[in-house]
């Protein structure tokens, strides 16, 4: 399980057995998405995620939502304004009709709400026992507007890193509903297309070094990712972070750390120092970013490292997660 | 099962439950691939599919060769050429490493073998018993060349109808090495990339009308869309079908129609008739051709219908398949 987790497992199969296996015929990065140059000035952002999430409904929201927010996102977290998704659907032979009509209905007014359309699919049924439920498939593309480079590798030492608002809300409301993990709260899951508020922090004209929506693995999963491709270190400060008394309360009763659980409805920007009150401005006028703040800062010790500041004065280092905390979370 | 099988129930839960649901964020066609236009003359194809074929290796190929080919294929099918892939894994928990290893260098070579690039990627791990090995996504895009007009609705009465080779090919291969059902034939998958074909059948600057490529549902289920999709009739020639003879026994022995059972390296042409012969001379002429021959003729009765001609001088309706005939054949 942990090599679906998002995680260190995920990264180790990606980096010893698909890249590998793959050789020449595979771009170096194999990342969420890929900004893809077609000449003549176009740039193509092009991104997919598959969804398993358990249960497929959930208090505020459901599959078809987040195989179209997912992968609306990941297209927006590389600048790009999304155009066109495809759908692919794997059913478990005696899927219900009606809940995959909700399913199929929730994508199209996820689909409506984010302007994306949804251009192809596929269908394929496995055999009862083989599967359970339904599987989507999302993929997407977008075109990067011109003078847009946003990435992974650009985080420089006196960045900031914002958040958009609270964390952890998706992984805990997911949690709440599934068998046997009931918490009595009424945490809905934050699922949400993030484009808008991107186009809002681009309209800044602020120079965006980095973008990402902290899913599987949380915040720390794509901080430890910002500091590995940009060889910087991260540090956090442990009070600065937006986490719900109700995320509070469902971590520390299953010893899970807030930063380590999945988000769907927000983005960890990294900008320059001296434009991060600008850049905040404008995410907390969008009603997307209304919690929007500023939780740390990009340093040049400790590269490929994000620490937290305690609240004791202390550091302690955040991790990648290693194997899934929370099994088909997405 | 016969909902994921490609032919008439396929065919209903998009019309009835995936088009009403999605409402306009569809696209009205919603087919195995999209012609896109990105504007300044740049047109983009897009397609996805997912691939559940058990068993995951079979004589001449597995999963990771389809997964690369078939879409490779639909892209090639719009006249396109392919340029990029995204691979998403849905993964059982306890799927073994070194077997996966092996899909993913498949998918590795394949994707060489075509020239296209694997540049984004997602891995999901599903727990053991909501799954059975692996199960592949591709999605890929490719640009379509200026002047080429390939579509389901451009065949017009007295149009040839052209097949690449020998069909049912893959279908009987898959079957061969299943469970229960050894033939003692040897009969290899077809499994092949079509786009240098395609480009053959371009470059004689005839002005191909469709092209499909008969994968799940087989000759029978191309054809049937395509009379759908232009309004016209279709009437085969049985004793001109080529049905190799080990695909006739395994066919008999099972009550299979082959022209229902799927292929996965051939392709259906549909051509100006006067053009049929300088068509088939590319075709023949090119490795993945060399079984190239006429097969039919595009009619103006009988619109939306297919029919065969009997070696007795009657003729058959050939129907699309209602339910699926081969479970789990890509």
């Amino acid at each position: 399980m942990g090599h679906g987790g998002g995680g260190a497992m995920s990264a180790e199969l990606v980096e010893h057995l698909f890249l590998p296996a793959y050789g020449s015929a595979a771009a170096p990065e194999l990342g969420d998405s890929a900004v893809l140059d077609l000449g003549a000035g176009t740039r193509l952002a092009f991104s997919t995620d598959s969804f398993v999430v358990k249960p497929m409904f959930f208090p505020g929201g459901s599959i078809g939502d987040l195989a179209v927010n997912g992968t609306v996102n990941d297209l927006a977290m590389s600048g790009a304004v999304p155009l066109y998704l495809s759908c692919a659907f794997i059913l478990q032979e005696g899927t219900v009709l009606t809940e995959l009509g909700r399913i199929a209905q929730d994508m199209g007014a996820a689909a409506r709400a984010a302007g994306v359309r949804l251009v192809t699919g596929d269908t394929k049924v496995v055999d009862s026992g083989s599967g359970d439920g339904v599987y989507v498939n999302t993929s997407g593309i977008g075109v990067v507007p011109e003078g847009v480079r946003i990435g992974p590798r650009r985080a420089r030492p006196g960045d900031a890193v914002l958040i958009s608002g609270d964390i952890g809300v998706h992984g805990v409301a997911v949690m709440s509903c599934r068998e046997g993990l009931e918490f009595g709260t009424a945490v809905e899951s934050d699922t949400a297309p993030l484009h808008g508020l991107v186009a809002a922090l681009l309209a800044t004209g602020v120079d965006v070094h980095v973008l990402r929506d902290p899913t599987r693995g949380g915040v720390a999963a794509s901080l430890n990712e910002i500091a590995t491709a940009s060889e910087v270190g991260v540090e956090l400060v442990e009070r600065d972070l937006p986490v719900p008394e109700s995320v509070r309360d469902a971590c520390s009763l299953l010893g899970l750390d807030p930063l380590q659980v999945a988000n769907e409805g927000k983005l960890i920007a990294v900008v320059p120092g001296e434009s991060a009150d600008q850049v905040l401005a404008a995410m907390t006028a969008h009603p997307l970013g209304g919690g929007a703040r500023r939780i740390g800062t990009v340093v040049p010790g400790h590269p490929g490292m994000v620490v937290a500041r305690t609240g004791l004065g202390g550091t302690r280092v955040v991790g990648l997660p290693v194997g899934e905390q929370l099994p088909r979370i997405c």
